[in-house]
């Protein structure tokens, strides 16, 4: 296993890996968008992605790179979703079994997706303590290898190839833009970026409500964040020591809006581009409709990072 | 102007007339749709279609298939949506005026739209009559020619282009799905495949609540609806006199699905696929759903009709 920073030889080689499990994801435009923004966006959708995130693809190389020895008992993690439906499948898909530890109020359709995709939910308080305690109570009980969330580099290299397919798309882009959360999905694609264009930024989005990303970024020390307050329930985890170094050394800069453009911008992708985004995707672009960044001209890719929404409650 | 009933060359000239204006909307599948119906789904995507959704091929077919003598003074028709988006587009593109009488209770969305679009939105009571007489008074006053939503043989050869882009893609199919409201589209559909394969089955799918098609088809002769009662706001409107033969001739069957179905079809389709369609839109998979018709080991295309839904009065 590599235990050390992933770098674009590691994306590619867990590209090659995972190629035959994941999807292609298309890239979509919107003249509206574009209109608005007076830039040309591409839309990475990864909320076609299977699982209907991109954490399938780091689910799926951490599980496809555990030698048959420490696979054979199974894979761990906690997770307060998406990573959990991944790393259920990816487990499947290897034919070994995945314990999944969730905070007991966890969106429904993510329970039901977790379950549907085979895994052994193991439910606990919705507090970091109770998940840590749980998560090695199981790990100690069944034998199986704990899969973080995002503070793993072979996770870290998986989120990456969805930058990695977009830049070989798009090579012309200007700029690459992802949400940001644990950092798992900016760290890889700050990393596929970097080592695919010369002269592509990165920048990485956040909620004001849960701006521990921003604040580490720009203080260079992690500043967890405690107590987030936002819709976008996939970036409501902190940065961790793997993603923020990476995150600190290669991404240019990390920009932050309110919860109202979380929403506006969402509503705006359904209305116009009429695919579903889960409002974490929407960050990105609720930061361009704040003109927090000013791409007048430029080629924007945006990562919409997945597309599970609980429909019975909605924001509109 | 061709007054004759279209034949797959209508067909074939319309597709050369609008190709430069329309998208060529991609082909989806769903693992899990299929797993569900045992089947290979074809969803061919018209939400993504421009004003989003197929009524924009039948409009600029009707609007580019004028002479210059005959545009200049403008078009005009009453629509309760889609088709009033569609022509005020096509319209704008060929720089002439459209007249868009609607009533008064349509969808917000919708009206937004055909403003948008540059329409002259001439609103009148939500009744039949009140739609014709407003009308009549607006091409006496404007000379515009009124371009039927769909009893009108260029609306039905453009509408036909949607079926042959899926015939072109998927030669294999074995049955091509559409809904069936005015009956353009079903028409349109049963031209392009009958004139494309020589074994594929057509079948219309309407809303129980709205079910004069299948009347009409059933019985041989034209039964308008009286006091439509369906969510697919689309297909509320009674089968014309030219699109009834057309039907008649070329349809297969027609089945008929209950309201429950169409939601839970349309959720769905949003849960799984990640995109938004319209109620209309749900009622092939509705059918399919409720085992209506029986489609196991068969590959089936169903034309996803439109996205156009207020998303702040959802049926979920």
């Amino acid at each position: 296993m590599n235990e050390t920073v992933p770098t674009i030889s590691d994306i590619n080689a867990a590209h090659e890996r995972i190629k035959g499990l994941i999807h292609k994801t298309p890239v979509l435009t919107s003249a509206t968008i574009n209109n608005i923004l007076h830039a040309e966006i591409f839309f990475k959708c990864e909320n076609f992605q299977k699982v209907g995130a991109f954490k399938f693809r780091g689910a799926s190389n951490a599980v496809l790179s555990l030698s048959n020895e420490d696979a054979h008992k199974g894979v761990a993690t906690h997770s307060s979703g998406n990573h959990a439906a991944a790393l259920s499948l990816a487990a499947r898909i290897r034919g070994i079994k995945a314990y999944i530890v969730m905070p007991e109020n966890a969106p429904e359709v993510k329970k039901k997706a977790v379950a549907g995709y085979g895994g052994e939910i193991i439910f606990c308080k919705p507090t970091l303590e109770a998940r840590e305690t749980t998560l090695e109570t199981v790990v100690q009980q069944t034998g199986a290898v704990f899969i973080h969330p995002y503070n793993n580099f072979q996770i870290i290299s998986g989120q990456g190839t969805a930058a990695k397919e977009l830049l070989e798309e798009r090579p012309d882009l200007d700029i690459v833009m992802a949400p940001v959360g644990g950092g798992g999905l900016l760290s890889g694609t700050s990393i596929a970026t970097k080592g695919m264009s010369k002269h592509a930024k990165v920048i990485g989005a956040e909620p004001k409500g849960a701006d521990d990303a921003y604040r580490s970024f720009k203080s260079g020390t992690i500043i967890p964040m405690v107590n987030p307050q936002t819709i976008a329930d996939g970036l409501r985890t902190s940065l961790g020591t793997l993603t923020f170094v990476v995150i600190r050394d290669k991404v240019d800069d990390i920009v932050t809006v309110s919860e109202q453009s979380i929403v506006d911008a969402m509503r705006l992708v359904w209305e116009r581009m009429k695919i579903i985004i889960e409002p974490s995707s929407a960050v990105p672009l609720a930061a361009l409709l704040e003109k927090e960044l000013d791409v007048a001209g430029k080629r924007v890719g945006i990562i919409l990072s997945g597309g599970n929404v609980e429909l019975s409650n909605l924001p509109f």
